[in-house]
């Protein structure tokens, strides 16, 4: 892996966070931007490539030509070495996935019952879904969402000889029959999750091919076990994102306000925080401790959920940005509480309790971080509860703070669409993918990419890769849906405004302009590489061709953990040019890489491009794009 | 962790290995006992002490303090940075353990449903499990059979609300109570893996005393949802085990006949095998392709499973040895067919295959070895024929092998007694513990040590620490029940025949020959620590104390995979001195440590020893014994 080209003089492509890293040094605070340098003096070339082992006590174990080394004590060679860590990784973000799921099972289950704050918003969704997967139907509304929450449970725990209604729904036909022959149609994800994971136990499997295919296997139990079933069922006790107008930064935190930020990936303790906080008796606590108001802002990914699908009004106020902007907008001091559902929540957060007079909790039990003493675990039925006292907690901290800590809030607040999504395109389309194709084969629109990731500092500046790839893109015609922290990336620089408008090709140009999109469609959260690939096969069903086939790639070009690489892997999967920035540490196993990179396109038609160059990655996935459109017989 | 004193002077305290280890020295085959000196030279400190992490592109990070580097990029510590491997270290072992079970679950349903070679072997453990589960017990026998195994699924994925019966009927009540009034009160397994796994993800957990309880939680989950009902439904289908004397050691080869050999843990394709084999057709196809006939012979667990469980004839001949025997027995030249189930199966046996002659085959999906093109991948209803394919490969491989291969097969075979178990032992001593209790009491052995584990090079030659460590035990009259590939090192060193009761101490050894048992005790493989639990659970009610009340230990003195260590976590949870050796990576986490081997004492009862001198360790645990007595109120 090459160095970052990251340094302390430029930490990130946001003013307000570059403005906020200059407090944080001065006020001597450890924080990502510092560590990252000092572990970067000192990392090590072997885990870097993927060549050391730390499984058991056989090893640790390194690979190493030089000292004749060449396999594991066990006898494990390079390529499954790397392959193995990599799909473990992949295990856990499908875990991750797999939780916020039946987070949002047991919710729809708890709202159906009339056990939480929420309501079952979408009706239609309730029913279609209900419909397509061949729940019954009869009865009231309350009986056929208990039978979906079941269905969706059971679902996770599929065994290995039923097939998935959700997969022969959503996934295009010419792909479930690849899978199938492929021996890649997959169980429920808590099967997948246990296979795999058994699999990477020592001794088990040594195969780098076999270990590929189970991470390929495992990424399409997740896409349609964990992130499409959850979503959908987010969909029905939250509502059905659509796009509507938001904000975003910090300059949206006003510190003369009782400030309650929710962080994380789960969406239920924010949307409970916002219903609660909405109430005049809380805006009354509020201000009866001198406070102008009671407000509820969103952070990352649990943010993203909530503006996609809540109007902001006074009260809950938008989302400030992705996981980089967590230290920084502590030390705005204008934070009274911060809850952290997973993820991320990183680990050394308690110094800026004390410092910036913050109170931190947990809302997950998932969730601990040392020195918070506070939790609040979700549940549904304790919820509102939760959310009544977090607010009370944010007023009460509000009264330490105020006089306590000078604030400084960065004064900048963008504004951008949120809430992008298969049915809201459709109706914004007309009620048919249609246009969107018509616009493709008149290459005004030349494709289009997924963008799905996190941040990381690995290959510079915090969101600079993201960015600047994507400006890239757009200019060349190539509509980007973006998901994840990257998405928050491009929020915060504007690209989801209409005024992003301007920075496309003049292709894209005219078809924004005449739907009145912006350049970047905020497709929501790393949860939404589900929704993603719905609309991706929605489009190749129109056009009776595999997913494969389309002029559609996807890019992760900062990707942090390891949700973003199963996200990666099953772009692959879906027989997708997948571009990943940083390289991951496979790089040390080149017959891995050259499967990765190369042979897998005879399998599933997918590959693993890799660069750290926007300009450059962008050529390669024009090149690809121009490539699928002959492919197709579109004019280029 | 301290340089192994393992050298290639001294490879095995087993004749048979050294002699074959020779012999691969000689044939310049690449073997665990030469790559492990190799991997010594280039070990990382980092990485040896827990002090590294390899999950995101933050990293990899390593704690430094030298450098400054004193926490990761995202901020995580160095004890939560240690103990976040070693959780998911405990979730691999843990989706193993419920990947066979899940097996067993589906065999026991193909079994009833009389689509497989086996029958219910045990109706009466079937009818009582039954009824302690309030499983109902009306209608058919198969009736009863297909309730109970879909019962079982249930508890795998048994959601965070729903009590466990297992746990309640096989634990001390006082230890229940505890662990419910710790949180530590599991869900199952598959969602205790799923939420374990989603807390390793980065910035979600970084508290090691968070990270720690989810491994003390997960472990009871394993044990009770994936062990203890994995066995007892393997119990049901092949039988209970029973004690009665069996055949360990190379020497139970012999060229002559075509060796089917059976690997791994997982007990059907064994059965199968056996069961296929003692058919006169198949033995006529091996006299047909000119050899004296056909044998079936275990090796590591699953060849434990089998011993445990079946009668030794001329057809099953016995069980080679623990992981550590593979190589040097495909060396023998007298290997046929080599079937492999997880785990262990090394990465790097394809060049055996042509050396000496032998068709290897994986026998489970999970399983795959590169080079190795034959698969079996287990179905319960396929099983039947692929047990006669295998046996057809092997007499093929034998006409191939005869003449072409020079075997030489270590001239030794140990006898001992194998199958010890709840019920059994509850035979042997009239039906009830109280004999058992009145022997400990009378000071006649001092206490009880449950040994299990696996084998490795990290703490010396291959099974070193295991066998002078049981010397020590019995020496002192500590009786020991011995699981795992460690139960395979002390059964092919004798200590599970009867002449091995003269290296029992005085008092030992008089209760050893009144019950005609020896001073160790073969309680199975490593799945049957749950089987050890249950029979420390039985004394602890007899008695109505709580289990860590006992004066019972548990050891892993070479210990090397994931199984091992959540057997090892699982020993805490249930409030007993565990010593572990080698030291786990973790030592790089001074507060870690403390926790593990000294706070939690105060919280679950239990703690970790570490030591890798036999006789040190000896010392610790009798006096943790003697202390427990005094506790207890029993003179020492």
């Amino acid at each position: 892996m090459a160095k970052s080209k990251f340094s302390t003089d430029n930490v990130s492509v946001h003013p307000s966070v570059q403005e906020m890293y200059q407090h944080l040094k001065a006020d001597n605070m450890s924080n990502t931007f510092d560590r990252f340098p000092a572990q970067e003096k000192i990392r090590c070339n072997f885990c870097s490539a993927g060549l050391s082992c730390q499984l058991c006590t056989n090893g640790p174990c390194r690979i190493s030509d030089k000292t004749g080394a060449v396999l594991g004590v066990c006898g494990i060679d390079r390529n499954a070495m790397a392959m193995r860590d990599m799909l473990l990784r992949n295990v856990m973000g499908t875990a991750t996935y797999s939780y916020q799921a039946y987070e949002a099972f047991r919710t729809l289950k708890a709202t159906a019952l009339g056990q939480t704050p929420y309501e079952i918003k979408s009706k239609d969704k309730l029913y279609d879904f209900s419909k397509q997967l061949g729940v019954d139907t009869s009865g009231s509304e309350k009986d056929v969402a208990i039978r979906l929450a079941d269905y969706l449970q059971w679902e996770l725990h599929r065994g290995y000889d039923e097939p998935s209604k959700i997969i022969d729904i959503f996934a295009p036909p010419q792909r479930v029959e690849l899978w199938r022959k492929l021996a890649l149609y997959p169980s429920g994800p808590l099967h997948e999750i246990k296979d795999a994971t058994a699999s990477c136990l020592t001794n088990i499997d040594g195969d780098y091919v076999s270990l590929a295919r189970k991470a390929l296997r495992l990424s399409i139990s997740c896409i349609y076990g964990a992130q499409v079933a959850g979503q959908w069922a987010i969909d029905i006790v939250l509502g059905t994102p659509y796009p509507h107008e938001v904000q975003y930064d910090m300059g949206i935190l006003d510190p003369e306000y009782v400030n309650v930020v929710f962080n994380g990936h789960e969406p239920f303790d924010g949307a409970a925080l916002v219903l609660k906080a909405r109430e005049a008796e809380m805006q009354e606590l509020a201000k009866k401790a001198g406070a102008k108001g009671l407000r509820v802002i969103g952070s990352i990914e649990s943010g993203q959920e909530i503006v996609q699908r809540f109007e902001l009004d006074d009260v809950f106020r938008g989302l400030i940005g992705n996981w980089l902007f967590i230290e920084p907008m502590l030390a705005t001091g204008a934070v009274d509480f911060f809850g952290m559902s997973e993820n991320c929540s990183p680990p050394y957060l308690a110094p800026y309790q004390e410092k910036y007079q913050v109170t931190l909790a947990s809302t997950t039990r998932l969730v601990r971080v040392p020195g918070v003493e506070k939790h609040y675990d979700y549940k549904p039925q304790e919820i509102e509860g939760q959310a009544k006292d977090m607010i009370m907690v944010g007023v009460e901290n509000f009264k330490k703070r105020k006089g306590k800590v000078k604030s400084r809030v960065p004064q900048r607040i963008q504004k951008g669409y949120s809430g992008f999504g298969v049915e809201a395109l459709l109706q914004a389309l007309g009620g048919s993918v249609q246009p969107l194709i018509d616009v493709i084969a008149a290459n005004k629109i030349k494709g289009a990419v997924g963008l799905v990731n996190c941040t990381t500092l690995a290959n510079g500046p915090h969101d600079y890769m993201t960015t600047e790839l994507t400006r890239e893109l757009i200019k060349r015609d190539i509509i980007v849906l973006s998901g994840g922290c990257g998405n928050q990336a491009l929020e915060v620089a504007g690209f989801t405004s209409l005024d992003a408008i301007e920075w496309a090709g003049p292709g894209l140009q005219e078809v924004c302009k005449s739907l009145n999109i912006p350049p970047v469609l905020s497709f929501g959260t790393c949860t939404d590489t589900g929704r993603i690939a719905v609309l991706v096969s929605e489009l190749a069903k129109a056009l009776n061709v595999d997913s494969a086939d389309l002029p559609v790639a996807v890019t992760a070009p900062q990707y942090m953990e390891q949700k973003a690489t199963i996200d990666g892997i099953f772009s692959l999967a879906f027989g997708l040019y997948t571009h990943l920035s940083p390289t991951p540490p496979i790089a040390g196993g080149p017959e891995l890489v050259k499967l990765l990179t190369e042979d897998l396109v005879e399998i599933t038609g997918g590959r693993v491009a890799l660069g750290d160059e926007p300009d450059k990655v962008a050529d390669g996935i024009e090149q690809y794009i121009k490539e699928r459109r002959e492919h197709l017989g579109l004019k280029n």
